[in-house]
C-alpha cells in the first residue's frame, strides 16, 4: 500500500523525545515510559541536556548531538520529534529540528493560543516557522498520538487501549485520556487515537485523510468543537464516508454550548444548522452524545452493515422484548415480518407457549440450542435485515452457553448485523466477555443496541445515496467535457451587477423590493412585476403596464414596518385609485416619518392566491452559503418547518430531498383532496436561488417570502436581499475611499 | 407507624413454603435457600409430603400438619404461604391455606392465564376462591417479593439486592431478576422488589399504596405493560406522587410494541396517549427507556430535589463541559448565571486560565481543593438550583481525593442536588465507589446525569402543581358543603337525552349535524344556529330565522363526503336563492345516491371567519374519556399540534395547561401583531365539553371542528357526536330487544 503523508507520524522508525525526563511527575517521563511500555518497535532517543540516561535509554543533550553520535544500525535521520518543554523554548527546539531535517513534530506543551494574546503570538510564530520550513506540526497543547497496530504511544496518556479498528480524532485531550481508560472496561478496541490540540497546522481534515487511508481503521470517530475549513471538510468527508463510516460528536450544538465552546477554543464556530447540513451532505453520522458515539462505534467496527431497516428480535423475556420493539419503532426502524416458512419452522421447533412472531420469545427456560435455532431462522429470513438478541439471566439460564451458541451462528451466517443485549451484572459478565471477544457488540440496555442499529441503517442509506450522487457527478462532468451543456440557463449577471452597483453607490446593503425582484428575474425566477414610481402619474402608467389589480408599497430602506404607517395599499383596480392612494401615502409618510429618505412608491401587480413558500439563503462563516426551504405565512415561525443545505456541491437530488423532508411537501403533493402543485417549478427556483448566491457570494442574506406556488408555475412576490457590509464602509463618510471600493466592486464583477 | 394491609407480605413472622424442595434445580429449593441466605428473621416452614428435612429445616407434609404440630415459641398462625407446586394442584393448596386461616399467598407457579384458555379457566377459579375467602393473592406466574430492610427474599431470584430506598414493582419477572443482578455492579440499593405476575388479585395499585406507605422507600419505580384499573391508578398515583416520586417505564408505547405487549400479557391496554395523559395528570414521571429509569432512580433516591432548573457545571476538561451544557439546554434546563459575588470569588481563587463562568473549568491539573472551592461557590450561589461535577482522569488528576472532597462539600451544603460524572474505567473505579457509598450518584457519561437532573426538575414542578390543585379541590369541596355553588351552569340534559333518543330510535349512533349542535347548545356552548328543513319553503323560513348569509348541507347519515356530491352550498343571501339551491341539492342527491336515507337539508347561519380550533373527546377502554384540544384547519393533520387530558379530575388549571402546551396558544395570544383572542371563552368551552362527556359517558366520540375563536367569544360550527354501539344492537333486526334497550336507555337518562 502506498504511503500516506502522515504514515510517519503513526509509524516512525525513530523518535526524539525533546524534554524527556527522569521525574515520574513530568510529561517528558510519561512519554518515554509510554513508548517503552507499548512495545514500540522503533528507536527512542530521549533528549535532555541534564541527563545521561532515562528509563534505561541513553539520553542526548540536543538533537544535533544525537545525529552526530549515531551508532551502528541507527536510522539515518529522525522521523518524528515529540516536544515537551516549556512553551517559551518550543520554537527554538523546532528550529533545531528543522536544522536536522526533522519535518514532523508533535508539540505536547500547553501555554499557547488557549492562554491569551501572548500565547497566541507565540503560536503564530511557531506556525509560521513550520509553514516556511515545510514542517508538519501536531498541537501545540495536545496529548499526542497512539496507534495500536504499530504499536506506538507517543503521548502522556494513562494506559494504552486494546487493539481494534476504530480511530478516534479528538479536539479534547482529557476526553481522549478518559476514553482510553473507559474503553478497556467496556471492551472496545481502537486502531489509533489523535489529540488535535490547538490545530496550529495539522487538523481534523488531515487525520480524516489518514484514517480513510489507514488499512487498520474501519470506523472513524471524531470529537470536534469547530471545523477548521468548512468547504474542505465537506469535500474530504464526502470522499471518505462513501467507504468508511465517520461518526462525529460535535460540541456546542446548543447556543449556550456554542458560547462555552467559543470561550474554550477561542475559535469562531459556524452555526449548528450549518454543521447539520454539512454532515447530512457528506453522509457523516452525527452522534447525539458521548454514549451514542461509542455505542455506534461498537457496532460499526464489528458488524456488517444492514441492507435495510427490518429488524428481528429474539428474547427469553417478554418485557425487554416489548421495550426493544418500542425503541425500534421510535428510532425509525421496523419490526421485520417473518416469511411463512420462518414462522412455520419456529412453530415446529419452539415450545407451544413461545411467541413465534417478532419479537420471538424463546421463553425464560431457553437452553442455548433454542436460542441458536431461533437466531438461525431470524438471520436466514430474507425479510430480515438485522437481528438483536436479548437475554435476562433467569434462574435456569446459562448465559455462557448461550453466548457461545451466538458466536457459532454468527460464524455460519455472517452477512447480517447481529447485536446483543445481556441485561444484568455479575451473572452475565463472562458471557459478555465471550461475546465481545467474538466481536459481537454486547449492550446492557436494549435502547443502546437499537440506537447503534439505527445509526448503521442511516449510514448505509446516506453513504449509498452519496455514492450514487458522486457517480452521477463524474458522468456529468465527463459528458460536459465531450459536449457543452446546451440547456444551461443563461443568467443576466450584468443586470444583477448593475442593481448591486446602484445600491452600493447609495451606501445601501439592503436592496429595495423592486431591486430584489430585478435580481431574481435576472436569474429567470418568475416574479410579480414591480416598478418604482416617483410620482402619481408614473404610478398610474406603471399600473397600466403591469396590469390591475395592483398594490402600492412605500420604498424606503429606513421604513421597516411599512404597514404600520399606512405605507401599503392593496387591491387598486384603476389608474384613478392608484393616483389618489399615491398622494395619500406620500402625505402619511411626510407626516409620520418626515426624515426617512424617500425613493418613491413601488407599484406591483397583485397575484392570485397560492401556497406560500419561503426560499432563503444565509451566509455561514464556516461553510459559506446555506439554502433554506420551508412553509411560508404565519406558520413559518410557529412550526419551524424548514430544511437546510449548503450550496456547496448542491445537486438536484439534494433539492429533492430537502423538499421531501418538510411537512410542506405533503401540502405540495396535494393534501386532503386538493390538486398537486408545481413541484418541478419550485425545484427550479431553488436551484436558481442557489446559483444566484454562489455566483454572487457577496449576498449575505436572501429571503424570498412569499414564493407563491400554483398548480402550474410559481411566482416570487417579495424578496429581501442583503449584501456584505464589507462592500461599503459604514464608519467613514462618503468620500474617496467609498468611491474606490465601489469602483473595485464594479470592476471585479464586470 | 400504623400497619399497612400488605405489611405482612413484606414482613411476615412466619412463612410456609408449599412445594419446598431438596433438589437445587427446583424453584421450591431456591425459595427456601433465598429465605435462609438473606437472613430472614422469621420462621420458615418447608411443606413437602415426601421430605423430612430441607436445607436443615424440618419439613411438614401439609400446612395442617404444620399447624397441629407447632413447637413451643412458634407463632400462633402462618402469616404467608409461598406456593410453588404444579398449576393443577395450586387451587387445592390455597384451599388448605384457607382452612388454616392463612389469608396471604404468593403463587409462584406458572401455567395459568399466560398459556391459553385452559390456564385462564384455572386462574379464574383460583381468583374466585381467594375473593370469596378473603385471601389476598400475589401472582400466579411471578418471581415473588424481596425486602432488604426486613430482610426477606421470598422469591426464586438469583441473589439479593443491596439495601437502599428504591422500590421496584415489575410486571416482568425476568427483568426484575436482571435488575437485581445489574444493580449490584451499578451500586444501586433497593428497599423492595415485587414481581406482579398475572395480577389475578394484587396489582400495581396495591403495591403503589404499599410503597407510598413504606417508610424505607423514597422513590417508586414501576415497569408496566398495562394498568389494571385506569381511574383507580390515576387516583392512587395522584395521591402518592405528591409525597414520593413515582417513575414508570410503560412498555408498548409504539403500535408494534403495544401489539407485542398484548400478545404477551393477553390484557387489553389503552392507548399510549391516554397513558401519557394519565401520567401527566398524576405527576408520574415516565421514563423513556430502561437506562433513564435507573438513572433517575439513582438521583431521586440519594439527592434533594432541585427547586428550579438553573444548573451549574464544574469540570476539569473543556470538552465534556461543553457537551454537558448542550445536554442541559436540550433537555429544557438552563445554565445558571452566577451572581457577581460568585464570579469574583472564583476569579480570585482559581488560576487565571480557568473559566469562571458556567461551565466552570478548574483545569486539567485541578487538585481536590480547587474542585472543593468551585463546588462550594456553585452550591452556595442563590442563582443555582443544582450542580453537576465532571471529572476526566488526566495525568495529574487524583480521582479518589477529589471524590472525598465532593463528599465533604456535600455534607457542608446538603440542600441542592449534586450529581457527578466521572468519565473513565479502571482509573476512576475507586472514586466512583467512594461517591456511591457517600450517596452521590456517579454516571459515566454527562447526558445520563443531565437526564436524571431534568427528571428531578420535572417531578419537582409537576408534584408541586398537583399539590396545589389538590389543596384547591379540598377547599372547594369544603366550601361546597357549607354553601351550594351558586354559579354552576345549568345544563339542559333533558334536551340531550331527547336528541340521543331520537337517533337511537332510528338505530343511528352518529348524530346528524343539527342534532350535534343541539347537544352542544344544551351545554351552553355557543353555536352557529342550524335547523333541518324538509322542503324548500321550510328552508327559506329557517334562513330568515337564523339570518343570512346561510349554508345548506344535505343531512344523511350515509353521505360522508357531502361536498363531493354537491351536497353543500355556501353563501346564500336570500330566500329565493335558498329555495333554488334546496331543489338543486335534492336533484343531485336523488341522481347520485338514490338509496341514501334522506332526512332533509340543514340550514345554518354562516359565521364570520375566526381562528379554527378543534375540541374533541374520545373514549379509552382503560382510562375513560380523553379531552383533546388543537389547531384546526388543514394543519391539524400536518402538524399534529394538540394536547390531551383525561376528563377524570379535570380542573381549570389542567385546561389552562393543555392550551398552553400547544403551538396554537401562540396564535391565540396574538401572533405577530394580531389582537389576542378570547381564551377565556375557549376554556369555558373545553370545560363544558368535558362536562358533556362525563355526564353522558355513552358518548364515544365528540369532534367540534371547527370551533371558531374570535376576539370576543367562540362559535361551534360543525360537530360530530358518536354514541356507544352498545346502545343499539346491530346484529338483530329492529324488534323487541332494540325497543327494550332504547327504553332502558331513556329510563336511565330521565
Amino acid at each position: 500500500m502506498r504511503e500516506q503523508y502522515l504514515s510517519k507520524l503513526f509509524n516512525p522508525e525513530s523518535i526524539a523525545v525533546i524534554g524527556a525526563s527522569k521525574k515520574p511527575e513530568k510529561v517528558g517521563y510519561a512519554i518515554v515510559k509510554n513508548l517503552l511500555e507499548c512495545g514500540y518497535p522503533g528507536k527512542i532517543y530521549p533528549i535532555n541536556p541534564r541527563e545521561e540516561q532515562i528509563l534505561g535509554l541513553r539520553c542526548y543533550k540536543t538533537v544535533s548531538e544525537l545525529l552526530s553520535s549515531k551508532e551502528k544500525g541507527d536510522p539515518v535521520g529522525i522521523d518524528l520529534a515529540v516536544i515537551a518543554i516549556p512553551a517559551s523554548r518550543v520554537l527554538e527546539a523546532v528550529k533545531e529540528c528543522a536544522g536536522n531535517n526533522i519535518n514532523l513534530v508533535i508539540v505536547i506543551t500547553a501555554g499557547f493560543k488557549e492562554t491569551g494574546p501572548e500565547g497566541l503570538e507565540l503560536e503564530k510564530k511557531l506556525t509560521a516557522f513550520c509553514h516556511e520550513h515545510k514542517i508538519r506540526l501536531l498541537g501545540p497543547n495536545c496529548v499526542g498520538v497512539l496507534h495500536t497496530h504499530t504499536p506506538i504511544n507517543a503521548s502522556f496518556s494513562r494506559g494504552f487501549p486494546q487493539k481494534g479498528h476504530i480511530s478516534f480524532i479528538s479536539q479534547s485531550g482529557a476526553m481522549l485520556v478518559s476514553i482510553i481508560d473507559w474503553s478497556k472496561t467496556a471492551g472496545l478496541g481502537f486502531s489509533h487515537f489523535v489529540s488535535l490540540g490547538n490545530k496550529a497546522d495539522l487538523n481534523e481534515i488531515d487525520f480524516l485523510e489518514y484514517s480513510g487511508w489507514d488499512p487498520t481503521t474501519r470506523v472513524i470517530l471524531c470529537y470536534l468543537e469547530e471545523i477548521a475549513d468548512g468547504p474542505k471538510f465537506l469535500e474530504t468527508a464526502s470522499r471518505i464516508s462513501t467507504r468508511k463510516p465517520i461518526i462525529v460528536l460535535k460540541a456546542g450544538s446548543s447556543p449556550a454550548g456554542a458560547r462555552a465552546a467559543t470561550s474554550h477554543t477561542g475559535a469562531l464556530a459556524g452555526s449548528d444548522s450549518a454543521y447539520n447540513a454539512a454532515f447530512k451532505q457528506s453522509a457523516v453520522l452525527r452522534a447525539e452524545n458521548m454514549e451514542e458515539l461509542f455505542d455506534m462505534a461498537f457496532a460499526f467496527a464489528n458488524q456488517p452493515l444492514p441492507q435495510g431497516n427490518r429488524i428481528a428480535v429474539v428474547t427469553n423475556s417478554g418485557g425487554p422484548g416489548i421495550l426493544t420493539t418500542d425503541c425500534i419503532e421510535k428510532m425509525g426502524l421496523h419490526m421485520a415480518r417473518f416469511t411463512a416458512e420462518t414462522s412455520q419452522q419456529l412453530r415446529t421447533f419452539l415450545p407451544p407457549e413461545a411467541s413465534i412472531y417478532n419479537p420471538v420469545d424463546v421463553l425464560a427456560d431457553a437452553p442455548a440450542e433454542r436460542y441458536r435455532f431461533a437466531l438461525e431462522k431470524a438471520l436466514s429470513d430474507p425479510q430480515v435485515d438485522g437481528v438483536i438478541v436479548l437475554l435476562c439471566p433467569t434462574a435456569t439460564t446459562d448465559p455462557r452457553e448461550i453466548a457461545h451458541s451466538i458466536l457459532e451462528i454468527r460464524k455460519e451466517l455472517p452477512e447480517k448485523p447481529l447485536l446483543s443485549v445481556f441485561i444484568g451484572g455479575k451473572e452475565i459478565q463472562e458471557a459478555q466477555n465471550i461475546l465481545r471477544e467474538g466481536r459481537i457488540p454486547c449492550y446492557t440496555f436494549p435502547e443502546r443496541a437499537v440506537a447503534a442499529m439505527a445509526g448503521m441503517v442511516r449510514y448505509y442509506r446516506n453513504s449509498a445515496a452519496l455514492r450514487e450522487k458522486t457517480e452521477l457527478l463524474k458522468k456529468t462532468a465527463k459528458k460536459a467535457q465531450r459536449e457543452p451543456e446546451p440547456h444551461c440557463p443563461v443568467y443576466n449577471t450584468a443586470q444583477v451587477k448593475a442593481t448591486f452597483y446602484d445600491a452600493l453607490r447609495e451606501r445601501r446593503v439592503v436592496l429595495l423590493g423592486h431591486e430584489g425582484i430585478k435580481v431574481l428575474s435576472a436569474f429567470k425566477i418568475p416574479v410579480a412585476p414591480i416598478k418604482l414610481a416617483k410620482d402619481a402619474e408614473e404610478a398610474a402608467r406603471i399600473a397600466e403596464e403591469v396590469g390591475f389589480p395592483v398594490v402600492l408599497k412605500i420604498a424606503s430602506p429606513k421604513i421597516l414596518h411599512k404597514t404600520d404607517i399606512g405605507g401599503v395599499v392593496v387591491g387598486l383596480e384603476n389608474g384613478r385609485e392608484v393616483k389618489r392612494h399615491f398622494e395619500e401615502i406620500m402625505h402619511r409618510v411626510q407626516r409620520f416619518v418626515p426624515d426617512a429618505p424617500f425613493y418613491g412608491i413601488e407599484v406591483q401587480k397583485m397575484m392570485p392566491a397560492g401556497m406560500e413558500i419561503i426560499i432563503g439563503s444565509s451566509y455561514d462563516i464556516q461553510f459559506g452559503h446555506l439554502l433554506a426551504f420551508g412553509l411560508g405565512g404565519i406558520y413559518v415561525n410557529l412550526f419551524q418547518d424548514f430544511s437546510l443545505r449548503l450550496t456547496q456541491n448542491l445537486e438536484e437530488s439534494d433539492i429533492d430531498e430537502m423538499i421531501k423532508e418538510t411537512k410542506a411537501y405533503r401540502l405540495l403533493r396535494g393534501f386532503r383532496g386538493s390538486n398537486p402543485l408545481d413541484i418541478q417549478s419550485l425545484k427550479d427556483t431553488l436551484l436558481k436561488a442557489a446559483h444566484l448566491v454562489t455566483t454572487f457570494p457577496e449576498i449575505r442574506e436572501l429571503d424570498i417570502n412569499p414564493l407563491l406556488v400554483y398548480e402550474k408555475g410559481v411566482c416570487a412576490v417579495d424578496v429581501k436581499i442583503t449584501l456584505s457590509h464589507n462592500l461599503v464602509d459604514d464608519v467613514h463618510p462618503v468620500g474617496e475611499r467609498e468611491e474606490q471600493l465601489i469602483e473595485q466592486f464594479a470592476e471585479r464583477r464586470s
